[in-house]
């Protein structure tokens, strides 16, 4: 269980341990910076932050930059591949290291489990987790959620379907906490060697997935299991992929999603990523005000 | 053929497609930029320019992030070597991603031909070529007529030479067109493999070349060539290498251009980059002024 | 010995040359930026700084970049891994580019010596030192002597122990010039072959070292010893690092000091990196505040 230190109260380090109301409250913050039109506001002048990113990633980080630029803080980028890391510098060290040079607020993206929570125990500044291990990517979670919420008015109810590697994805356990404490029903399709059952959600074939309100796909991490227990791409695609003929039977009122980046002809067709139930590129555009939101109430 | 949509109508894909009249009111513009004295105008606060270059550029880089920075604007890098173009995301989702998260516009380089066109087709916001494949680099040639212009007050009935690999050069493709318009001539100096007849300037000889008033090297592109066409770097030398000794030759009026990055004693000979007759470095400083009109344009 | 031209007088290459009244105007001035309540000063609006790193570097690279946007100035942030370097462009070229282009200072790390010298003589923006080769690095010497001042209300007559690999190290440089300027005994502690006599201060045992009021650690470039002079890490802590044992040995009233990045448990125990007679993160903390100090000087 990760739970912030008393100083650390405006972290956020997932879901799991949020309450509905909070959530809740974030959601509606980012749709009051939805509807600003002032590209710049300097409700956070002064502020520094610093996006701390040991593992790779554009769409995030940008995101999360736009947001914090958008808010008039100051942004440090800071990305493990060009640092002392390579020379043997922890985690640790770095984040204390920009502590010390009186940074207001950290977002950090990592790859081991269990040391984003250790460090919310160490550190003073709020720590935002953009990414953590196989445990949580509460951002993400935020701005879908969000995007249901926009097209279905509540999620109350909302049946949603999780496709892929369960097990290994830090988006389905942020959005199965969330959206479970808003009443959605959460199901997971994927492969028995991916299933996570010790997370509590019904598992259902690909046929019962496609009647879901939401059918959202996960990444296939190529990477991780080119030679594994995936098999090859299209392998993926025939049995877990959102192809234009499962597409064709989803139904007219049901919205595609997907974290990004994709694999197109993977996980999902070409044609379908910008299909008009797709909402891919809006989730984008959505992740924008969650994490204005979620800047400003660290910071607050 | 390259031409924007309409609501792209403020891209800048090349000067092939550009009227002289448009291309003189960038050139205007940018003298105004160079005489104002204040390094910062806040005529672009609030908006968002992401530099996108999957293609590794220092200096054209910052000169565009100079720009961008002297006119307010909150500016987004991205390099493609640590991105997750990577793990495999088309260059036209990484621009997609960035258009959703809310970016005024792009300045973008990029290596295959053809994908900018693409793309200008698709995105909303405003482009920028900053090098297109082996097509063209406008904002290079429109710093270089800046840099002509400035020096011989007139573009009309100027010789301008220029030697090396025509063939792959984006440079000498912008230059041509524009200078066309402006009713210079322009003549190429390159070995029979990399000369590009198609495109219709008369091939010279060295000591032909050396007549003109403007003599510009192209970069020689050593890591395509080295074991190739172009033999050594001495040979090049030898035979397309503006030397001390030919340099001696060149009209005491006539100015000495090179786009840069140098391969010093390759193109140019070492002592002739700050020669009083070299304007590289005057080059590079009227980059920036430039590129304020280009954006500034893009944006208004 | 580096001197700057009339124009760069505003340079910071070393300590070296520097007076010891210069040297306290800048502790002092840092004084006043450590105690301003703003987070966010004005003080250089529309000035443009270029951090340029031939050499890695997180924490340096980012100290500056937190000092520079505290003033209020625009940031270009180079890094030689990611630019046309690698294309055989050489560092002068780069830093002359980068002028062109309109910058008013320029911070420069690099790695070869004598290349720091040379641009001081041929660039006419301020350069700050920001690590030369083996020869300086009067940032980390400056606020170590800070950190020092603050502990200990003067510097004359304070012992100072510097322990590891002298030879090589621009830190141990900078602080033996300065502090020998204030009156405080330097004195080194390292195996014969790193021991740089040359520099005229006395070498002692390590027990002769622990009774310093300041006992600083060397970070060892591991990277560039492992097979060679000093032996494996172990052997490196055995012999030459601060261990928990040797710690309660020292002072109640000494300070453990460290430029960083720390290899814990080969220069410094684990457990004493944050130890209340340590000053490793207060350093960094100090950096800042002096970094503006030096930065201001350049500029006005």
């Amino acid at each position: 269980m990760i739970t912030a230190t008393l100083t650390n109260r405006r972290s956020l380090l997932g879901l799991k341990e949020l309450g509905m109301d909070e959530i809740a409250s974030i959601l509606d913050r980012a749709a009051y910076w939805e509807a600003s039109s002032n590209k710049l506001e300097p409700a956070l002048q002064g502020k520094f932050i610093a996006n701390m990113f040991f593992e790779n990633s554009t769409r995030t980080r940008f995101s999360f930059e736009v947001a914090e630029k958008r808010l008039g803080a100051e942004v440090l980028n800071f990305a493990a591949a060009v640092s002392s890391v390579q020379k043997g510098e922890s985690i640790y060290d770095t984040v204390r290291t920009l502590e010390s040079m009186g940074i207001d607020a950290g977002v950090i993206r990592l790859k081991p489990n269990g040391v984003l929570a250790d460090l919310a125990t160490k550190i003073k500044v709020p720590l935002i987790n953009a990414g953590d291990g196989n445990n949580e990517h509460p951002t993400q979670a935020l701005l879908d959620l969000y995007t249901m919420r926009k097209q279905f008015g509540e999620l109350r109810g909302l049946t949603v379907s999780i496709i892929g590697d369960i097990l290994h994805s830090r988006v389905a356990r942020s959005n199965l906490y969330a959206l479970q404490k808003f009443g959605a029903n959460v199901q997971f399709c994927a492969p028995a060697s991916m299933a996570a059952p010790e997370l509590g959600a019904p598992l259902v074939t690909m046929e019962e997935a496609l009647k879901a309100d939401v059918v959202m796909l996960l990444r296939v991490q190529l990477e991780r299991h080119e030679a594994g227990m995936m098999g090859t791409a299209e392998a993926y695609r025939e049995q877990y992929g959102l192809t234009t003929e499962r597409a064709s039977r989803i139904a007219p009122h049901a919205i595609i999603m997907h974290p990004a980046p994709i694999n197109r002809n993977v996980e999902i067709d070409d044609e379908l990523v910008e299909h008009p139930q797709s909402r891919i590129f809006t989730q984008m555009q959505n992740g924008v005000p969650i994490r204005m939101a979620v800047i400003e109430r660290a910071l607050n």
